[in-house]
C-alpha cells in the first residue's frame, strides 16, 4: 500500500513532543495532573481563551472525555440531545449509557444541531414518564466534516440558556474546525459560548489526549473526582501536560490542522472538477466523494480508506481522511491515479 | 528538596522507549491496538507465559484495567472479594461500585487473601437476597509491599476453582513482585494460576500502560466491547505497544522493578539495624518505617514521603517509595541523614 | 365529570381478588414470593402455557418487568431493539439506560418490528465501536393498539434465533390482545414463540402485578437475585399472588380484557360510520380518532381523554382508553354525545 | 406448625384496609399516586409531623424506597456511610451499588450510628482517591431491634449538618421505634432531626407500601423522575393511599405497632426470667434469644423462627419476631413450651 487515508490517527506525534519527553525524562514531577508540564499547558490554553479562571483537565480519549463529562453533569433522569450522527451515538459502544443516561437523536442533514431542531424534544409529555433533557452535545468539525459559525453557535447557546440546558462540545477534531477556510470562531469563543468543550491533541498532532475545559464557574467543583472514579486520572499526568504544551506554542496544532484540512480540500476540489459529488460538504480533513465501485476497487489495491456506504446505481461513497502530517506528495500521487482512471472510465464510456 | 520516595511514578520512562517512539514516529500504524508494537508485545507476553492462546488488552492505567475487568466479569449481581486494604477499595473514588458491584472486603494483616479468609463470605443466608461473590482481587506485590509466594497463590486458585470464584489479580506492581529476593513465582506461574492478571509497565519503567492478561478461555469473548465502552480503547495503540515491546525486551523491565526493590530494601535494612520497626513487612519497593515525629520533621525538610500514620506515643509510620529511577547516591545521601539525626536523638536520650 | 377514558387503571380490580384477599387474610404464608397463592398463580399459568418448567416470578409493575428483564440479559455492551413508540424508549423516564443499556429504535408505522425492520441494525462496522444488539422488545398489544399475527411472531423469533437475538414481549395489554377479536396467538403461543414475556394483572382487573414468564430455559438461573436487587421482591407476595391466582381462574383476565376491547371497538365503529379517521387501526382497547378541536373542547367537558397530537386543518388526534370495568352505559352516553355534536357540525357545515 | 415467628410480613393486613379497598373499588381516580386517597395519607403525615409542606412518596418496599431515595441524592463519587448491620448492607443483593455508589460500613455493637462513629470516615486522604461521604443511613428500630432516643438523634443530625451530610432514616420499622416503651422520639421529631426518613406500612399492619418523606426542602426537586425511572410508579397508587390513609387514622399503625413490641417482650421478660441471655438488647418486635441447641431442636417442631448465629457452648442465638397480628395466645402457648423445656433441662442438669 502506497498511503492510507483511513483516519488521522495513523502516524506518531510531532516531534516537539519526543524531543520535550526526552529533554525532561529525568526530572521528578508530581503525578495526576500536578506537574509542571501539565499546568504549563492549562495556563497556555487559559491564555488563549482569554480566561483566567477556566478549569482544566487532560484525559486520554475522546470517549472517555464524553463519558466523564456527560456522567459528571446529567442527573440520573436528564438526557443528552445529540445528533444522530453524533459520535457519543454511534460509535462508543454504548459508553455514554453504560453510566446511566439516555441520548435523545435528532436527524440533522449536515451533522449539526440547531434550536430549531432541539427544541421539539422539550415539550413532552406528561411530566416524569419521560427523560428531561438537560445537555446539547454537539461536535466540531462534525463526524462528517461540517463546521459551526459564530452566529451558529451563538444562537445554539442562546437557545440552551433559556431553556436551562448546557451546551457541550466535542472537541476531537477542534484544531480542525477552527483551521478551516471558512470558520470565523476562536477558541475564545468558543469559551464563551459553551458550558463545557474539549480540544483534542491526538488528531492534531499529539499521541495522546483531550484537554477537557470547564468554562461554566458553576460546573466546576469536585470534578477530578468523576476523573478519576472513570480511570482516567493518569500517575505520569507530564504525558498529557507535554502534549499539549508543545501543540499549543505557537499555535503549532492548528498549524498543523490547516495542513490536513489543506491536504483533503485539495482532494475535494480536484474530484469536484473532475465531475464528483459527495456525501456531505466537508470544510475539513475528513472528506465522502461518491465514485464508481469499479473505480474505488482499482484506487484500494494502493490507498487505504473506508468504503462508508453503498449507494444505488453501482457507486458508493469513500472516506478519505488526511492528518497533520499527510505529505503532499502522497496526496499528488493519489490524485494523479484518480485522473487516470477518470480517464480511462470516460473512453470506456464515450 | 533532595529527592522525593512519595511515589514510583515521579520520573519519565526508560530511555529505549523513547528511542523507539522517536525512530518509528512518522511509519504510518493500525489504531486501536492493531497496530506492529502492539502486536509485538502481545506476542512476547504469549512467550513469557508459554501460553500461546492468552488474551492480551493494552489500556492507559489500573483504576481502568480493574474497572473494566470487574465489571466485564461480573454480573450485576455478583461481588468482588478484596482486602480491606485492595485498591479497588480504598484508592479509586467508588470507581468499581460506579459500575454497580460492590465489593466485599476481609480484614487481613498483610494484604493477603487465602482460603480461609473467604471461605466466611461464601455462607450467606439467605439466598439472593445478598449479593453472590465471583470473583476474588488480589494485588501482587500488594498495597502494603508484602508478595505472595507461589504455594499461596496455588491454594488460592485452587479453593477459587472448586468455589466457582475467579482469581484476578492486580499487576500494578507485578514487576516488584516477582523481582523480589524471596519471590518463587514467575509470570508463566501467574498466567497459569489466575483467570485474569494484569501487569503494569507505569510503575515499572514505562510512561503509561497496563497490559490485561485473560488466562481463562471462557472469558474472552467480545472483551475489546468492554474497552471501547470504559473510554480505554487509544486511537494510537501504538503508543502503549511500545512500551510494553521495550520493556518486555530481556526482561527490562524486571530488571528495573529489582533495581526499585534493592533500593527500599536497602533503606529498610539499615533503619532496621538502627532499631526502627516497620508497620508492614514489605519485601518490595515501598516500606512503612516507624520513626519519631520529630525526626520525619527533619526529614521531610529534604525528601518527599507521604506521613501514613499516626501512631501512639509520638512516632508515626512514613511511607517509602523508591522507583525503576531511583539512584542510589539519592538513597546513600538520605541514609546518611538518618544516621545523623538517629545518633542524635539517641545522644539526646542518653 | 361524567367518565374517564383517560386510562385502563383507573378503577380498582375484580371483586373476587378483595373476596379472596379477605378470606386468607389472616393466614401465615411464607414471604418473597414463596405464599401459597404466588405458588397457585405460577402453576396456572404453567397449566395454561401447557409447559410445566417455566420460571415465573411476579412483580408490581412494567417499567420494573422491563428495567429487571433487560438487565439480566443484556451484557454491559448489549443493546435493545425497540420500536420508536416502544414503552422503554418513551414513557419510562430513562429506566432501561438507567441500568445501563442502549434502545436502538426502529421507525414502524404500526408499532410492530419485523425481520425486515431489525435486519439493518445487525450490519454495522466496525466491530467493537459500536454496541451489539441483543434483545428485542416487542410489545402486544402495542402501544397504539395494534396486535401481532401468529405468523408474525413465528417468524420474528425465528429471525431472532437465526440472529442470536433473545424476543422480549411486554405485555402489560397481552390480555387485551389475545382477547382481541382478529387474534390468533394463544398464551402456549406466546411461550413458544419468545424467550421471555409476561402478563399484565393492573390493566386486566388486578389491583397491582406483572407475571414474567421465563420460556428460555438457559436464562432463569438465579433471576430471582435481579428481582431482589432491583427492590422488586416484595414481602407480602400473597398481594400479587392472589391478583393471579383469581384473574387466571376461567380465564377471567382474558373475558375482562375482551370487555375493554368491545367497548374501545363499539366507540371506533360508530366513529368510522360517522365519518372520522383514525391514528392507528387499533385492535384493542384504545383508539386514537381524529376529531375536529372545537368538537374536541365540548366532549372534553364531560369526558377524560388525552389530546394525543395535534394534527393540520383543526382537528387532533384523541386517545381514548376503555378499561376491564367500562360500563357500556357510559360508552353508549358517550357515543350519543357524539352523534349530537356530529349533526350539529354537520349542519353548520351545510 | 403451631405458629411461626419468623418474621412480621407473614399475615395479611388490618381489615380496615380490605374494608375501604372494597367500598371504593369501582371510583375512578386518577394514577400514580394522584388517587384522592394518595393524597388524603400525604395529608395525614403532614398533620402528624406539624409540617405543612413536606414532600411525600409511596413506593411498594423498602429496598425501593433505600435504592430511590440513596441514587437521587448522591453523586456518582458520592458513598452513603451505614452500620456494618444495616439492611442496605446485607439484605439487598447488592441493590446500592447496582446504582453506582459505595456503602462505607463502621463496625457498631448495637445497630446505632454516632458522630464519634462517623468521624473517622470524614478524614481521608488523599482528596479524589477515595469516595466522598454525603449520606449517613441509619434504620429506626435498627435489623437488631434497638432504638434511638432523642438525644441520640439530636446529636447525629447536628453532626451531620455541621459536616455537610444528610442524614437518611430508613423507616421499615420506624411504627415499632416509635411505640418502643423507652421511645422518647415522635414522628414530627423524625421529620424534624432527619432530611429524608420512610415510614412502613408493611410491617405495621398493611399490605404493602413505604411513605417516603422529604424533610429537606432542598431536596424535593423532580423526585417523581427517580420514582419512576426505578420502576416505583404504581398506575393504580390508590391502593397504596388506602393503606396509609387507614393506618394513620386514629394513629392506628402505632398502636398495631406497639402489639407487635408487646408480645415480643413479653416472650424476653419470660425468657429472661428462666435465665436466657440475648444477642441484643432489643425493644421492638424482634429478640434474639441465646437457647441451647437440644432445646432449639425442641421448640422448631412446634414454631418457625431463624436460627440465627450458632455459638460456642452448644447454644445459639434464635431470633423471634412478632407481628400486629401475632395472637397473646400463640406468645403464651409458646412460652409455656419454653418453660416446660426449661424445667426438664434444669432436670437433667441437676
Amino acid at each position: 500500500m502506497l498511503y492510507s487515508f483511513t483516519n488521522d490517527y495513523s502516524e506518531g506525534c510531532h516531534p516537539n513532543i519526543l524531543q520535550r519527553l526526552t529533554e525532561t525524562n529525568t526530572q521528578q514531577q508530581a503525578g495526576y495532573g500536578n506537574d509542571a508540564f501539565s499546568l504549563e499547558s492549562v495556563a497556555a490554553i487559559k491564555a488563549i481563551c482569554a480566561q483566567p479562571d477556566l478549569d482544566v483537565h487532560l484525559v486520554a480519549g475522546g470517549t472517555l472525555a464524553n463519558l466523564i463529562v456527560l456522567s459528571a453533569f446529567l442527573k440520573t433522569y436528564e438526557s443528552v440531545i445529540a445528533a444522530e450522527t453524533g459520535h457519543i451515538n454511534n460509535h462508543e459502544a454504548g459508553a455514554i449509557e453504560a453510566t446511566g443516561h439516555k441520548i435523545e437523536t435528532v436527524a440533522t442533514p449536515d451533522g449539526k444541531l440547531s434550536p430549531e431542531l432541539i427544541r421539539p424534544l422539550l415539550n413532552k409529555f406528561p411530566e416524569y414518564h419521560t427523560v428531561k433533557p438537560r445537555i446539547v452535545y454537539i461536535s466540531n468539525s462534525t463526524e462528517i466534516g461540517t463546521i459551526y459559525k459564530k452566529q451558529e453557535l451563538t444562537d445554539l447557546y442562546a437557545f440552551c440558556q433559556e431553556n436551562n440546558l448546557l451546551l457541550f462540545m466535542d472537541g476531537a477534531r477542534l484544531a480542525m474546525a477552527l483551521s478551516a477556510e471558512r470558520n470565523d470562531l476562536t477558541l475564545a469563543d468558543v469559551a464563551a459560548l459553551t458550558d463545557i468543550f474539549y480540544l483534542g491533541a491526538t488528531k492534531s498532532g499529539g499521541l495522546i489526549g483531550e484537554a477537557i475545559v470547564i468554562c461554566n464557574a458553576s460546573l466546576r467543583k469536585d470534578f477530578k473526582y468523576y476523573i478519576k472514579q472513570r480511570g482516567a486520572l493518569l500517575a505520569k499526568g507530564r504525558l498529557f501536560g507535554i502534549q499539549f504544551a508543545e501543540l499549543l506554542r505557537d499555535n503549532l496544532m492548528f498549524h498543523l490542522a490547516g495542513h490536513a484540512n489543506a491536504m483533503a480540500q485539495k482532494i475535494a476540489r480536484q474530484l469536484q472538477e473532475l465531475g464528483y459529488s459527495f456525501l456531505t460538504q466537508s470544510e475539513t480533513n475528513q472528506i465522502f466523494p461518491i465514485l464508481p465501485d469499479a473505480f474505488i476497487a482499482q484506487l484500494s489495491k494502493n490507498y487505504g480508506f473506508f468504503v462508508w456506504r453503498k449507494m444505488p446505481g453501482e457507486v458508493s461513497a469513500i472516506r478519505l481522511i488526511t492528518s497533520w502530517a499527510t505529505p503532499e506528495k502522497q496526496v499528488d500521487q493519489f490524485l494523479q491515479e484518480v485522473k487516470n482512471l477518470s480517464a480511462v472510465a470516460k473512453q470506456e464510456l464515450s
